[in-house]
């Protein structure tokens, strides 16, 4: 959260999710307008897009679908799109999380959310990655942004905004950190989904909702999700 | 073409046009196993895509056609695309070569092929950007392919082969360089479709039909592509 002058125009990629949420809550109270873009690439259920689309009109954000389910053969071997592949349980670990990786899957989505934003005159795409996303996923890290940025910029040359940024303000913090801002810039909890399970309610047991309550409990947020697993809770 | 040791395994982004079948021929003729992958974006027709299977097939290529036909909306206001825009007629200007941009297409192409490669464990991406195309098609400049090849390096750190490379073997070259390339690895030629309207033959008067015949002209190799309008071979 380092830029100093707000954008006019941020295409948002928006999954849903906690992160993704904050980032757009924090730049709708900067005072940017928002597009909010989801991404269906067959994930194995569709809930979380429902709450990026609930999110989209609470900030009166155009929304936008993008359909790459068709890439499921060309991009396959991933737990998000292959449902031969189980769902790993419990904390992340290098291991599974290498499980749940799309190729390429960031490059793609900031591509079109690039695309997007020159077609709308848009002057910014912000993407909601964090630290603890480093590890594992190599598109989640600073020197990946950095050069999609500056292909964003080559590649556009004289028809994106000439002060185009690529804004991952979260690229340095934890999820604790993030669950602390949204917090402060009153995202509304029970909007973000994080289960890679598409339940009625947040399994509560998969890696990203571990990972969701480890991080209440650290920024220590009060976590009003509501589990399936009532051991979920007990567990922090 | 100044790489000197070929690829195991390249995906070719192919249009069915001259440019992206002659890669694929030359690659084939330099021992590379081969994956074309086309895509449709909602062109006004999709004959050259007929062109870029065909090419697939004779070749022995795995061949992938991926549907992003509904990027429509969010990348609207291109010739390409948009079907109240006008198909510029004569030679390419540089307004006319505008209007036929698609925003950011070539990184959204690319990091699609990107994925596919690292998916099927292949070496390489190829693209046919040729020097004509730098003038008003910023994407395909070697400082955007130089960035993109940089991002796609960081972007899959640890799961792309070590020695991945972005091939745009003409991109200093002139598309009358392509044809005698094309001449000498045995492209045939009426298996390669430029022309922007979809008729049965080439219609000889738009501006990729335009730029087709004088490089043929240029490159002084006979044109055998049969056009609609008697006058464009008579033109050269």
């Amino acid at each position: 959260m380092t830029e100093h002058t707000p954008p006019r125009h941020t295409v948002v990629i928006a999954s849903g999710g906690l992160d993704s949420t904050t980032v757009a809550y924090w730049l709708a109270g900067s005072g940017s307008m928002l597009t909010l873009l989801s991404f269906d690439y067959g994930q194995r259920h569709r809930k979380e897009l429902d709450f990026a689309r609930r999110t989209a009109g609470r900030l009166g954000a155009r929304y936008e679908l993008v359909d790459l389910g068709r890439l499921d053969g060309l991009l396959s071997g991933s737990a998000l799109t292959d449902p031969t592949v189980e769902v790993p349980d419990g904390t992340y670990t290098a291991e599974s999380m290498r499980s749940t990786v799309v190729p390429n899957r960031n490059a793609i989505m900031l591509s079109i959310a690039v695309g997007a934003a020159v077609a709308a005159g848009a002057d910014a795409v912000a993407f909601g990655a964090h630290a603890g996303d480093h590890a594992v996923y190599p598109d989640c890290r600073t020197e990946f942004f950095d050069a999609f940025a500056e292909a964003a910029r080559f590649g556009n040359e004289g028809f994106i905004a000439e002060d185009f940024r690529l804004l991952a303000p979260f690229i340095a913090q934890t999820k604790a950190d993030i669950v602390r801002v949204a917090d402060q810039v009153g995202v509304p909890f029970t909007d973000t989904w994080s289960c890679y399970r598409g339940g009625a309610l947040h399994c509560g047991t998969c890696g990203t909702c571990s990972e969701r309550i480890e991080a209440f409990a650290l920024a220590g947020v009060e976590d009003p999700t509501e589990y399936a697993d009532a051991t979920a809770g007990a567990a922090r």
